[in-house]
């Protein structure tokens, strides 16, 4: 019997421990999830005794992180991205292998040499993003080359997203499916990459002014934005001499002018806290941002007419329909007293952005590929959607958890053999995963090819 | 005898140790001035080697820190802020006095009640801003409360600038007199203060635009920008309830606009590193930021046109003559691979902002208040400008210097008996340095008056 030890047990665990379980009788597994609150797991795992069980681990508690590790032969880290270097130190002391889906940060990176001594996989970056990025970039970038291309441009677009039967009357189209401090906070610093072999920057107060428009076969058009860095991306892809790349994040259409209106005003900032009382309302907080008017705003639509005008908007425009609808110009009190403008932002949009239990997420990912080849010049698009089924096994969950889980199988069975600190950037790792999420779950990515 | 230790002798402590040598002999002084490169002091204390001596000191030695400490009477630090949490902890452990130009820090806070039981001062904010502003603000508000008035309105402004003589062809009319870093990063986060009773609230990339003016008698107009927290100032000067209160940054007419643009283009942003290579130029580096252009731009002259028109401002305008004397169009190498933005403006603003030798800086500080008394409402402005000798004898060190070499003096005569954490903001203890400073130095406020 294999034992398998897997540390967090969040939203985004729930399709990978359905894949962990459904493979575990005939895998012959044993599956110890170790989670700070693992009273939600008891139904869970009430079928599975047999292959199962929870125990309640607090990630502060180094001994009882040894312990568990070294009863386990293979472990997986949903735990939040801070907390996988002290999980990997400990997987490569008592060398056991370990599979993640967050980046490898600069200290898992420092693990390498002693991994590969000691004869131990860290495979990190195994999730959607990063993850499923890697592989089915990959899959593209290497079948261009083996045919004896030459690839010009790569543009990778990757959002989480609504999906259309749920955005319901929302004019954002957008609900909080992973972390929303993380949506409120995207962007800030400024935005790189390449274009025709000429460096570009954007800074933060520009990067939702002007969206690039991205259209994905049977679902429309959205919008992407430059995520900070694309330039990392050449190394890993061995794109070293690429002219062109940019990464970027989708929304739906319009997301993005109506964020710039919240940039521009200030309330993404989080650097420091305003020394509000908690009753101050929104339309106070709002008015302390504008100009000085005698006599000042004092109806809702007064003060959403001046900040339309100080914001260079139209008042019936989409953007001010956007805002309106969030409550940004309502008396309701902002409830957190001294806070950054992100705080109290983050606190209104989790009111409004919240999934609902039958709500469906979506996941979209895009590549756009220019290349030359046989003289001529090419332009391909490969596009992943993943729907939700509901709340709880979302497509973010599915599309994080499943490679994950694919990968550990993977490991166990010995069909993966790269030691030390790797990414899904190799074919022998990723081919057999994408193989499995398109015949087992239909998560496929669609192509178009067209000459240019 | 008593024995004086000076911990830390930089740029901003050369007043203060003429200043504590100068009274060295009649007040019976012993000075030991620990610095972390002590050479430079031994010609400044070379004719006083029965007063004074300098040793090699490194703050994080903290064995050699009790040492100091323990063998001294009074101690005071011009280390840079972050360093006076542990001196003051040695301090109060070992009951000796401490005097800094810097604020009262949490940590500091946390002494309060330590240094109480121990009989220490721990006198903080004994500087210029802060120091000279609570000294000179409370003495203004201190006779206006024992006139019956009562203060509706607060504006404050301070600023280390360049002495009009000084100015020459730069038409910033600025240069470093102070660390460069901090002048680079001045503003980041979200400023706060009160207008008439409301909350008011400046993003970042807002704080440049709209600058106030500021006329100082006899060295005519400046602009002042709010501070990030004007709030604080509040309480310790028993202004609680007022309902206008601002505090700002001083700088000459026109530079504010200019500073404005570099921030739009997003040149102050520290967030994140480039990935630049060092010999990537300052032309380069702006095409990055600005739209892109086919053909790009060629020559200065052309760049210098898009980036005027990208941000919308006279290509022949103030604006455009400062930042194209800055070489921010130039060929010149921005020498510094895989930097932040703020890092290349401040290596290209250390270049031209640098203190010549026989320049003279200028400090200016400005109050102004409205009040009621006797049914009339009244305008009272106080103004100080002090000009520096030289560039090391600089109005700066001086008005930093001065009022803690002063404090010091006081506080071993026994004239200073508050004990715990405190600022000078009782009259006990500033009117006595006011008077010094303006008998001796010649530093002294002015003040204009009229009925509104």
């Amino acid at each position: 019997m294999t034992r398998l030890l897997l540390l967090g047990a969040g939203r985004s665990a729930t399709s990978l421990i359905q894949y962990l379980l459904r493979h575990a009788t005939t895998e012959n597994w044993f599956l110890t999830v170790a989670d700070v609150n693992p009273a939600h797991l008891v139904p869970v795992l009430a079928a599975h005794t047999e292959h199962a069980h929870a125990v309640s681990f607090d990630i502060q508690n180094s001994v009882h992180l040894e312990e568990l590790v070294a009863q386990a032969d293979v472990v997986v880290s949903m735990l939040p991205a801070q907390f996988h270097a002290p999980v990997a130190r400990v997987c490569v002391q008592h060398r056991r292998h370990l599979v993640t889906a967050s980046y490898v940060s600069p200290e898992i990176k420092a693990l390498e040499e002693e991994a590969q001594a000691a004869g131990v996989t860290v495979l990190m970056e195994c999730g959607l993003d990063p993850g499923l990025d890697h592989m089915s970039a990959m899959t593209v970038i290497e079948r261009i080359r083996s045919q004896g291309g030459h690839i010009t441009s790569f543009h990778s677009y990757c959002g989480g997203l609504l999906a259309p039967d749920s955005e319901g009357d929302n004019p954002w189209k957008y609900k909080f499916t992973w972390n929303p401090r993380n949506v409120v906070m995207a962007g800030q610093g400024t935005a790189k990459y390449l274009e025709n072999g000429h460096s570009r920057f954007i800074p933060y107060q520009r990067l939702f002014a002007h969206p690039t428009p991205v259209e994905v076969p049977g679902y429309g058009t959205f919008e992407g934005y430059a995520n900070r860095d694309s330039l990392s991306y050449r190394a890993p892809y061995g794109l070293q001499d690429i002219p062109t790349i940019l990464r970027g994040t989708l929304r739906r259409s319009g997301y993005c002018a109506a964020w710039d209106a919240l940039v521009r005003l200030g309330l993404t900032d989080d650097s420091g806290s305003l020394g509000n009382p908690s009753d101050m309302t929104w339309r106070e907080l709002i008015e302390a941002y504008l100009p000085v008017a005698l006599p000042r705003a004092t109806t809702e639509t007064e003060l959403a007419m001046r900040f339309a005008d100080y914001l260079g908007l139209h008042f019936t425009g989409p953007e001010m329909q956007r805002l309106q609808w969030l409550g940004l110009f309502s008396d309701q009190a902002v409830n957190h007293a001294d806070a950054t403008p992100a705080q109290l932002l983050e606190r209104l949009l989790t009111k409004k952005w919240q999934l609902a239990p039958n709500d469906h997420d979506m996941i979209v990912m895009q590549h756009l590929f220019n290349y030359e080849l046989g003289g001529k010049r090419h332009h391909l698009t490969a596009s992943l959607v993943v729907l939700g089924d509901d709340a709880t096994h979302t497509a973010m969950a599915k599309t994080v958890g499943l490679p994950v889980g694919m990968a550990v199988r993977r490991l166990v069975r010995g069909e993966i053999t790269q030691r030390g600190v790797i990414i899904p950037t190799h074919a022998s790792l990723y081919e057999p995963i994408l193989t499995e999420l398109a015949t087992d779950y239909d998560i496929r990515f669609v192509e178009e090819e067209a000459a240019l």
